[in-house]
């Protein structure tokens, strides 16, 4: 049973009604333009649209392999322990084409270990390649200070922004990154959609070939268009995102440490994604929870795994006791969730806790 | 300006009842026993849905690469004139990662040289790519034939299907082939999908990483059902397919060589597709044709280049001498062309050819 499928946002009324076209190439071209707009991109850069986060991330990967580590003597890769299955199993592979792969640990604090990647970002590195924010405990990484690094070291950097656009405010050309890759269905675009920016100067290759120079064979325009729609609608509704975003997150998290006794929020004095709440719950498997939470809400809940880390690892790995780690869940708050979703979800997640909490009084939880 | 994009058929009926869904995963395994039916495929084979012919040739030849060329001393790969950007260019690809690429010719009859490929596939081969069919002249290709050779060498062998699937029955199993790529948009499918089928003794390797595991990202279920929906309407109508193709096909050519002085029918006695007319017309350049030709017509005229090989050099290399190359047009009739429509469209280049031929009196064509 697949418990943990890719979180589904809704898809944005902007996002359908751009895919209704029309389709010739000025409108595509002039529609591009939000992507622009939301990231902030210059003149220069360039813009694959892809069928996925993970296309746009293999991508990346892969033309930093063909034209960086084949071609120089930079064989190493840096990645970090948040990434999600895209980043670690692309760098598999790079491992077994003979690159050698180092993944970060994160801190305590859910952050990327400053000193390690400072350490192991040398001249032998082809490039960096991290999440700007944990899709799972909401955490923001310092990616500013790591793509500072990197660039002193000769290394290209790739962002994964897939739990940051459309959160926070960010410009692409000051994180000083080469490349940057997003998943459309996490900015309320359908599904199968994505995108990858590289700068002017960084390596890059076509991972599909055939025709097109960055992207081989035909392109979808109804789905280019969708993806356009929704970056608009993102960038429209970016100051209201963080800001309503974090207030319904605060409000969960009041609600919920009011509601059930001995929950807790995991990493509230981070710097976080107004989107995304990691809580723990009283006695209460993560997966017989998420199974029996089935609420009418379009808060989403997770616990990794599939496509991402499972929770419960990553928390251990970040020093959580395989028991605490065990009875947390990661919510997240889009832009179609109200206060009073909140306030339901919430009575939700009271009644299927007080309900499963007595089951599992036998149990080592 | 580009002349010549991809070949858009128009999306049939039941793509576009069957997009409607429901999604959930039994209706998409159910609807997917569409493409076993179409193909004749064996329960233990494997099915990629892509979002192109162009990436499932992507994947093909990078599986090869990465599960045969990498692993075992077999680095050679063979391929043929005819085929389309994305073999040719992965193929270039392989080659810059070391592999030798052997590109066989084809001969005055369009078909590939039998002699030649049978010499080239020793025990260093790792994969022979072929199309079944040549999608600009029509001519099928001896598959069968050279599906042996390479089995009988140890060689594994790709079929592209793209201008074959839904034009004549054959059996996938029967051809001998490991795997089969299919482009949907040439099946009255959506743009934007497309087919992988692999044996299951042929290694497979995503190309796209990132969760499941044949191709990550999440898949668009209305793209992937549309894909199912125009496979079922595909093996419903081959048989109609196949009559009434060749009837219209045979239709026009009687019709054109009528109509307009000098024109003429390449590869007639040869073994074609019944949807695919490659014809000789007057003094009149292809190029210069196809801007002037915007008939009113489901019918679809193409001279290649960008996504396919250019009609005047893969005729040159077909020993066609230049002249009369540059004055050939490749002419495709799909399912929803009429006894009517050839007419129309006959006359409509009677008309442009007659309107053109004086003005090149004094040009070299």
């Amino acid at each position: 049973m697949d418990q943990n499928p890719p979180l589904t946002f809704p898809v944005c009324q902007t996002a359908i009604d751009w895919a209704a076209g029309p389709y010739d190439d000025k409108t595509l071209q002039q529609k591009r333009g939000a992507i622009d707009a939301l990231l902030s991109c210059r003149s220069t850069d360039r813009f694959v649209f892809t069928t996925s986060g993970a296309e746009a991330i293999s991508q990346t990967l892969f033309s930093a392999y063909l034209e960086v580590a084949r071609l120089t003597g930079k064989t190493h890769f840096v990645t970090t322990a948040i990434e999600e299955a895209a980043t670690l199993q692309m760098m598999q592979r790079l491992g077994g084409l003979g690159c050698t792969i180092h993944v970060v640990p994160v801190t305590r604090d859910g952050i990327i270990d400053l000193k390690q990647i400072e350490s192991l970002i040398t001249r032998k590195i082809a490039l960096v390649s991290m999440s700007m924010a944990s899709g799972l405990t909401g955490v923001i990484q310092p990616y500013k200070e790591i793509a500072d690094i990197a660039r002193a070291k000769g290394a290209l950097i790739h962002l994964d922004a897939a739990h940051a656009l459309g959160r926070f405010h960010f410009a692409w050309h000051e994180t000083g990154a080469d490349y940057m890759t997003f998943d459309g269905g996490l900015i309320h675009a359908p599904k199968a959609t994505g995108g990858l920016v590289a700068s002017a100067s960084a390596p890059l290759a076509p991972l599909i070939v055939g025709g097109n120079r960055w992207r081989g064979g035909p392109t979808d325009p109804e789905r280019e268009l969708a993806l356009y729609g929704a970056a608009h609608a993102a960038h429209l509704y970016l100051d209201a995102m963080s800001l309503e975003g974090a207030r319904l997150r605060d409000q969960f998290e009041t609600q919920l440490v009011a509601a059930i006794p001995g929950a807790a929020v995991l990493y509230q004095d981070q710097l976080r994604s107004p989107n995304v709440s990691c809580v723990l719950l009283p006695r209460t498997h993560q997966e017989t929870l998420l199974y029996y939470l089935q609420p009418k809400t379009p808060i989403l809940t997770q616990i990794g795994g599939h496509y991402a880390p499972h929770l419960k690892q990553l928390l251990m790995k970040q020093g959580v006791d395989p028991t605490t780690a065990a009875r947390t869940l990661s919510v997240v708050f889009h832009r179609m969730v109200s206060s009073g979703d909140v306030t339901e979800f919430v009575e939700a997640l009271r009644v299927q806790v007080t309900r499963l909490e007595p089951l599992t009084k036998g149990l080592a939880l």
